[in-house]
């Protein structure tokens, strides 16, 4: 096969950023995705409220132009102050998801949820008025970077499963064979996103014997082989609990490339090139358009996209940086698939 | 205590790197330390012979004073192509001990050890002259990087061992409490060095929740918590068969904060501040000259030094940087004691 025309993509999990990256993030996510569930741990402001989020969202709109026909979904951030009142408010203003991530374990988490009880009554009027969860699944404290996945299925996400049994909830970006079982056999309203970085590294590709990578580093690190090929198989099993959410976090080269380097992945350019590329090796080509067109949009019931997107097989040259040195993810390596533009 | 004089230790693991960093590395290193161990995976040339070890010992040598007392202890690497007449030679010219690096491991190993069974005369030449065989423990090939020591352990090591009942072997900066229990439980011809900063850190120092730290990025990477533990302890005891090998290893901050970042922690000017303090929370001070002094000196058969260095109590605030813009290990840290010079 020389070229694929599927339904155009969403990606359920990506970092537009805003200020001087935004017009950059927003121009070309917009050539891959026809919708994408824009984060709201943003600096210098988060998005609290449903009004942060109608803000962020101007914002991004006005970097479009007239023929591209690119929708954000908006988020906010909940934290151990977001209220009840704050959830209707943001429903009304028409956000879909609310976004957790215990404190400090990722970039732009310094204002995360300390005391998960506090966020009780936040996540049963989220259950109400039907607006999705999404988990950043790492617990914060003790626990080894290896561990903090599998820490935060036990410690708490048990617990709110349990709690919450219309709750549609989304463990974000998973990177254990741990998490891969533990959604598949776990409720129909719990789903998660899988990036497409987590589909290629492990931790070896971070702190190997090539050097220590700071493009690769990114939160939840990226873990064993065994892992990684559970990931590959929860992908390409055709599970509609399985989604795309590429987790697509642009840094400045200087913001990755120093002392106390950022965590962060930046793949907006690459994804689908490589997932065309990875549902072929695996001989399922047939299974592509579902995980990145299809259950995503099931899961938060959007409507399916009507537009097409077309890929051309043959060499395709990443580019080694792209506006204000964001290195991307395969940054100088030949992918075999490309966008037709 | 307010000042603590000891006999003037040796490291027995050091890079004084050759070039432009050379007068810088030698001199700090003879502030601190009255011998030092000097690796021999250096560039552009590494020492492979007799006549390389000569040839670096006279580039160190004309760094020093007339007043400086510090005297290079001699290695070659041992590679594929080491033959027995070359460690005679090596042995002739004063070489001490030759180091063994599996190949592509580390920094500047690219010329390592690729079939063990070639390497099996050298082996059996050092143990008839009296050459000790230092060892990067860490198996090539496939091993994820936090095995790479224990795989070494059981695939090589006890074969090495099993081997060579009169070689004095030393397992180079052991990171495991695996290694631990193996060296305190092997022969008396086994030894280990263990370096300051495995001491201090775990892989969360270098891909925890506050970024990718570059600069605590070392080869063998630091384990886990537990693993830590087991060295302090190791270290503590007062056990023989561990002494001090920093493996201070300098790069530019250009060579660290990078897309492929070099592994090597320089550790050279805080070692012994950190060391003293070390003893100091242990409770154990009496055991700090063992250490450092005197444990090597012992298992290399060289004469105790003679010479006395004094550390003095009060705070001390490490250098952002040094020379050429060299970070060194816990920069801007206030340490507890310092050297009286």
């Amino acid at each position: 096969m020389n070229a694929i025309t599927i339904r155009k993509p969403d990606d359920f999990h990506t970092h537009l950023r805003r200020g001087f990256l935004l017009p950059f993030t927003t121009a070309i996510t917009a050539v891959y995705f026809r919708r994408a569930l824009v984060m709201p741990n943003t600096r210098p402001d988060p998005v609290l409220t449903g009004k942060d989020a109608l803000q962020y969202k101007r914002e991004i709109s006005i970097q479009l132009s007239e023929d591209q026909a690119f929708e954000p979904l908006m988020t906010i951030q909940i934290t151990d102050d977001t209220t009840p009142e704050m959830i209707r408010e943001a429903h009304a203003f028409g956000v879909i998801a609310g976004k957790i991530y215990p404190i400090g374990v990722t970039t732009n988490s310094n204002n995360g949820v300390r005391d998960f009880w506090k966020i009780w009554p936040a996540l049963t009027t989220m259950q109400e008025v039907g607006m999705v969860l999404c988990i950043h699944g790492e617990s914060m404290g003790a626990a080894p970077s290896l561990k903090k996945e599998s820490v935060f299925i036990d410690w708490m996400l048990k617990t709110i499963i349990t709690s919450f049994h219309r709750l549609k909830i989304i463990l974000e970006h998973i990177t254990t064979r741990k998490a891969v079982e533990f959604v598949k056999n776990g409720p129909d309203n719990l789903a998660a996103t899988i990036t497409v970085h987590h589909l290629f590294l492990t931790l070896e590709d971070v702190i190997g014997v090539k050097g220590l990578q700071p493009h690769n580093f990114c939160k939840p690190i990226a873990k064993t082989e065994a892992d990684r090929k559970a990931l590959c198989k929860a992908v390409s099993s055709g599970n509609r609990k399985f989604f795309l959410g590429t987790d697509s976090a642009p840094h400045p080269r200087n913001m990755k490339e120093c002392a106390f380097g950022a965590a962060g992945v930046f793949t907006a350019p690459v994804a689908l090139s490589l997932l065309v590329q990875f549902f072929e090796e695996k001989g399922c080509l047939d299974k592509l358009e579902d995980f990145i067109s299809t259950f995503g949009a099931q899961f938060y019931n959007l409507p399916l996209n009507e537009e097409k997107i077309t890929f051309v097989k043959g060499p395709w040259v990443v580019p080694s940086k792209y506006i204000v040195d964001v290195v991307p993810f395969m940054a100088e390596k030949i992918l075999q698939w490309h966008i037709d533009r």
